[in-house]
C-alpha cells in the first residue's frame, strides 16, 4: 500500500465553521486522504482562567467552533463517509469545564424551562499530564482533589444535514454533530451518511475526558491535534451515525425525550446486524437485547445522544460496512510507519 | 466473626410474592442473616417451550414471583438495608426469553400507544452451560447461534414502598422493585431506604443475561438459587437504591421520561459523594460530570432505571455507607468457609 | 321513574382513605344510588391561613383525603362504573392554594431533580362568592387582585386498581384517581373501568377552579358538597376512564411522558369512535385529528393527564355507552324534583 | 388614519421558500404593510385525489412550501415582529388529508423508532362549502360522513432563526415556523422575536380546519388567500411566539418531551404577565394556575408545540405589548373600508 495523500490543516479563527452545513469547504480531498487537524476547544479558546465565565468572556453563538468542513470528492446522498481517528492528542497542558447558566442535565434549561434561580456559572481548570496519561480536577470549594485517566475524544464529528437545512455546531442528530460521546476516541471509525455532495466533513470539541452523559453540559474541554483517515463508502446509506472500534460496532440515536434517542439507536442496531448476518428483525431484536451495552453519550444537549453497542467477538466473523474499518486502519498503519 | 445464622428459604408457587408492600412476612430474620432462596422465574416457569406464549400460559397479574418478603428486625423508616448477593446461580441449564404483546422498549405499548399492528408473539430457549460459564442463543428464523458469557443477575430487589402504597412486582421505583439492572450481580450489595417497619425485603426475576436498556423487555429468565448477606444501617436514609461492587459505587433513578431517570440517579451521586467527601454540590457536580459511567438498567418497564457509577479508585480512600459493603463481604467469606 | 335511593356521608378525620385500593368499604351501594357526600380538600384541611405552609402542617403521606370507597353492589373486573355528578358546590366561602416544595410543573421536583435551589413556599388564600359564582385572586407581593369565575370539580376520583396494587391518592392512572381535570364538573359523567369487585369508589380533591394544567401543581382547593348518582355498566370494559356530558365525550391518558399520556387519550377516542359508529380505525384516526379538542388536565401529578374531547353534536346522532349519561342524566331530573 | 401600503404576492413553484431562514427576500416592506398572500398547501398541490399518496406524489424535502420571506425594513435582533391576520380564506373548494409513513402522533415514527409495521398510507379529500363555512369528511371504509365548521387558519408562521441556523419549513421552534396552533386565525396577532436583519417573515401551510394536538400529523390542508398587516416593534424582545386576539393573550412552547414545550409557553405566560402587570413572579405563578387554558397545538412536528392562553378580561385594563394588536385592528379596519 502507497502512503496516503496527507492534508494538514489548523485554521485561524477567521476560519473555524460555527455550523454544520452552510459553509465553503475548507479543502477538498479525495477519498483515502489523511487529514491532521487542530481543532480549537468548545469556547473558541476563551475560557482560560478562573474569571473567564461563558458567559462574559463567550460571544453567541460563536461556540464549538469546527475545522473543516471538507468536501469529500465523490460523495454524493445515499452514501457513506467514514473517518477514522488515527490520534486525538491534547494540544495544550490544560483543559476546561464549566457550568453555563441554563445548561446542563441537572438544572433548569431554556427548554426544561422552570422559575428556579439558575446555578452559579463556575469555572473549573483541570492539568493535563500528556505523559502520564491523566488530568487533574482541583476542587473550587475544598482542597478534594483527584486524578483521572485521559480518554481525549472528539465531542462533535459531522457532515452538512439533509433537508437543507444548516445546524449550529452544537446540535446532534442524524448528521453527526455534537453527539458528544467518549466512544469517539483514536481507533474508532465514524460512519456519517451523505446529504449534500461532497459530504462536508468536520470535527471539533475536543475531550480530554468525559463521563457518560456529560451531566453538566460540559467536559474537560481542550484543544486537539488529531490526525483522521477519511474514506468513501459509495451506495452506502446511512441513516444515523455509527460508530466501529476493533472490539465493538456502535449506533446512535439523538433525539429527545432521551426513550427516543435509545429507540433510535437500538432499532438502528437491530436493523444492522439483521442486515449484515441474515437476521430477521425479531431474532435481531432478542440478541441485541442480551447482548447490547447502552453507555449514554450527552443528556444535555438540543437533542440527547445514546449509543448501542455490540462486541464484535459475539457476532460471526466477517467484517461490516464492507471492511472499512480495517482498510481504514491499514491507512493509519501505513501513515505511522510513514 | 462468628458463622452468621442462615436461613434457607425455597417458596412453593402458594408462597410467591406478587408485590411489594402488602404481603406477610416470610420469615423474620436478624441484621446479619445470611438467605439461601430460590426464585423463580418471571414467568412463574410457565414459558418451558416455544409454543408457550405469555398471552396464552401466563395469568395476568401473577407474573414476576418474588420471594420473600423478609422482615427485618429493628428496621424502621429511615434506616437503610443492605443486600450483599454472596452467590447467584442459575438453577436450570435453560432459560427462556420471550416478547410480551404491547410491552418493549421497540413496540407500541399500553402507554406509548398507537395505532400499529402489535409485534408477533415469540419465544427462545437458551441452553445454559454452567460449567463453561456461557448461554446460547438460538435464531428462529434462520441458523444463527451465538454463545455470549453468563452474568447471572437479579431484576427484582424491593422493599415495601412509602405512602401506604402496595406496587406490582413489575414495577421500579424509590422502593427498588424491577430495576432490571445488570449491575445487580453477585459481590454487589444493595442499599434501600426503608420505609415500613420491617422493611419487608424481596428478591426474584433472575437473569442468566441481560443487556442494558432490556430492550425487548426480557431478559434471559432463570430460576435462581441466590446467597445473599442482610444487614441494617439504623439512622440512614437513602432515597433511592444503591448499589456497591468492590470497584464501582453506584445510585439508581427510575422514572419517566428516561432523562428524569437520568437526573435521579445522577443528583443522588453528586448528593452522596458531596456528603462522604466534604464536595460542595458543585464541586461534585463537576467531578461527577467528568468520571460518571451511565449504563442504563432497563426502558421497558413502568418506569425507566437509570444507573450512575463511579470507580472506588478515583476516589479518596476510605469506605461509603458506615463500611457496611466491606462487612458485608466479611460475612460471606466466613459464609463461604463454612 | 321513582325516586333513587340516597345515601349521605360525611366521613369524619379518621374514616378518610388515602388511597385507592386497600379501604374496607365506607359503605354498600346499590347501583342507581344518589351519593350525598362531603369531601374535605387535599391539604386535609390544615391549611386556613397564610402562614399554614404544607411543609410543616401536613403529615405526609396524609394528604388529599379521599370520601369513600364505595362497594358497588354486583360491579365485578370487566364491568364499568359510572359515577354523574348533580352538583359539585363549596362547603366554605374560602379556598387555599399553594406552592409545595419540589411539586409543581415549573420547578425542579423529585423526579425532575435538578442542583436548583428550591422555589420559596407560598400560600394563596382565595374569597369565594358562591352567590356570584366567582372567586377571588389577592396577590401576596403586590396589590394585584383578580375576580374568577368559579368552576368547581373534583381532582380525584376513582376506583381501586388493578394488579394487586394500591396506590397513593395523589396518583392518576388507568384506575382513575387523580387526574385533576377541569371536565369533570357537574353534570358530567365519568367512567370509570373495574378492577375488584364492588369496584371501590371514591372521590375528592375538590378545585373551586382549576387551570388546565394545573400549573404550580396545586389548584384553589376547597371542601365540596358533592351530589353523585352512581350506575354500573355490566360487560362494557373501560381501559382509561371516560367522560361524557351533554355536549362532548371525552377520554382520558395519564401517563409520562407528557406526549404518551396525550397518545392514550388519542388511541382510547379513535377506539372509542370506531366502536360506536363503525368507523374503521384509520378513518377515526383521521376524523378525530381533525374534530378533537386537548385540553390538558395536568402537568404535575405522578403521571400527567391528557384530555381528548369531542363536540357530541359533530358525531352521527345515538346514545354512547348504552345511553348510560342520559339515563343518569334522568335520575339527577328526579333527584333534584325529590 | 391613511391607508396602509399594500403589496400583493402569489408565488411561482419556483418561489416558494423551503426552509426558515437561507432565502433572499421575495420582498422588502415597510412596518404598518398589508400583506395579500396567496399560499399553497403543505403538499406543493400535489394530493389531489385519492390516490396520491404523499410518498409517490411528493417530492423530499419540497413540503410545506412557504409564501416569503418579507424583509422588514429597521428590524433587527432583539425587536419584534406583529403579523396581524385580517383574512384566512380557503382558494379551493376542496382541502386533503393524509397519513404519512412514520409521521403522526398515534404512529411509529424515525424518532419513536419501533419494529412495528408502519401504518397504511390513505388520502381523504375533504369538501369545503366556503358559504356555509363547513367541511365535509367522507370516510374511506365506510358510509360516515360528517361536517364540520370551518376553523381557517395557517400551522406556519415564521422568521429567520437564531445561531446562524436554517430549519425546514416543518420544524416549529423559538423562531415560530410549524406550530400547527388552530389558535393561528384570522383576527389574530402573531409577535415574533427578530433574529436576522429584516426577520424575513413567511408563512404556509394553511387548513381549513385542525383539532388540538394535530393527531395524524395532517390537518385538512388547503391553499389559502390571505391578508396579513405587519408591524414592528423596535426594543421588545419576544423569546418565544406570542399571540393575541380580541379576547385572550397566548404564549407558545416547542420542543420535545411536551412537558418541555408546555413549560416554555406557561413560563412564557407568567413572565408576560408579572412584567405588564407589575406581579412577583410566584404571583404570576399563581393566577396562570387558575386561569389559564392549555390548548395543544401540535403533538407530530419535530417539536411539539403547546400554547397558554389566557382570557384578556380576567386581566386588569390596559393594552399588552405597547397596544400593537388594536394598533393593527385599525390598520385592519381602515384596510377593509378601504
Amino acid at each position: 500500500m502507497s502512503d496516503p495523500p496527507v492534508l494538514s490543516f489548523r485554521p485561524t479563527a477567521a476560519q473555524f465553521a460555527w455550523t454544520f452545513g452552510g459553509n465553503e469547504p475548507a479543502a477538498r480531498i479525495q477519498p483515502g486522504t489523511v487529514l491532521r487537524l487542530w481543532t480549537e476547544d468548545c469556547f473558541a479558546g476563551r475560557v482560560r482562567g478562573k474569571d473567564d465565565l461563558v458567559s462574559q468572556v463567550c460571544e453567541f453563538p460563536f461556540l464549538n467552533p469546527q475545522t473543516g468542513p471538507f468536501y469529500v470528492e465523490g460523495a454524493e446522498p445515499g452514501d457513506t463517509v467514514a473517518g477514522h481517528f488515527i490520534a486525538i492528542e491534547p494540544s495544550r497542558d490544560w483543559a476546561a469545564s464549566t457550568t453555563v447558566p441554563l445548561f446542563g442535565a441537572l438544572t433548569s434549561t431554556h427548554l426544561t424551562a422552570t422559575l428556579n434561580d439558575p446555578l452559579p456559572e463556575i469555572v473549573w481548570l483541570w492539568e493535563l499530564d500528556r505523559a502520564r496519561r491523566t488530568c487533574r480536577f482541583t476542587a473550587r470549594d475544598s482542597d478534594f482533589s483527584a486524578e483521572l485517566p485521559l480518554n481525549p475524544m472528539h465531542g462533535t464529528v459531522g457532515v452538512a444535514p439533509a433537508n437543507l437545512e444548516v445546524r449550529s455546531a452544537l446540535v446532534p442528530d442524524a448528521f453527526g454533530g455534537n453527539m458528544d460521546t467518549p466512544e469517539m476516541r483514536a481507533g474508532v471509525t465514524c460512519y456519517l451518511g451523505v446529504n449534500v455532495p461532497g459530504a462536508l466533513l468536520s470535527i471539533g470539541d475536543g475531550h480530554a475526558r468525559q463521563g457518560e452523559g456529560e451531566t453538566c453540559g460540559v467536559a474537560v474541554e481542550c484543544a486537539m491535534d488529531t490526525v483522521l483517515a477519511v474514506e468513501l463508502l459509495k451506495g452506502v446509506a446511512t441513516p444515523w451515525p455509527r460508530l466501529e472500534s476493533d472490539t465493538h460496532i456502535m449506533t446512535t440515536g439523538s433525539a429527545r425525550p432521551l426513550e427516543d434517542a435509545f429507540r433510535i439507536a437500538q432499532v438502528e442496531l437491530v436493523h444492522w446486524i439483521a442486515a449484515e448476518y441474515g437476521l430477521s428483525p425479531m431474532d435481531a431484536y432478542q440478541f441485541v437485547t442480551q447482548a447490547v451495552e447502552a453507555p449514554l453519550a450527552n443528556v444535555c444537549d438540543t437533542n440527547y445522544t445514546s449509543v448501542a453497542k455490540l462486541r464484535k467477538d459475539w457476532l460471526p466473523g466477517g467484517a461490516v460496512m464492507r471492511g472499512m474499518h480495517e482498510q481504514l486502519g491499514e491507512i493509519a498503519r501505513v501513515y505511522r510507519g510513514g
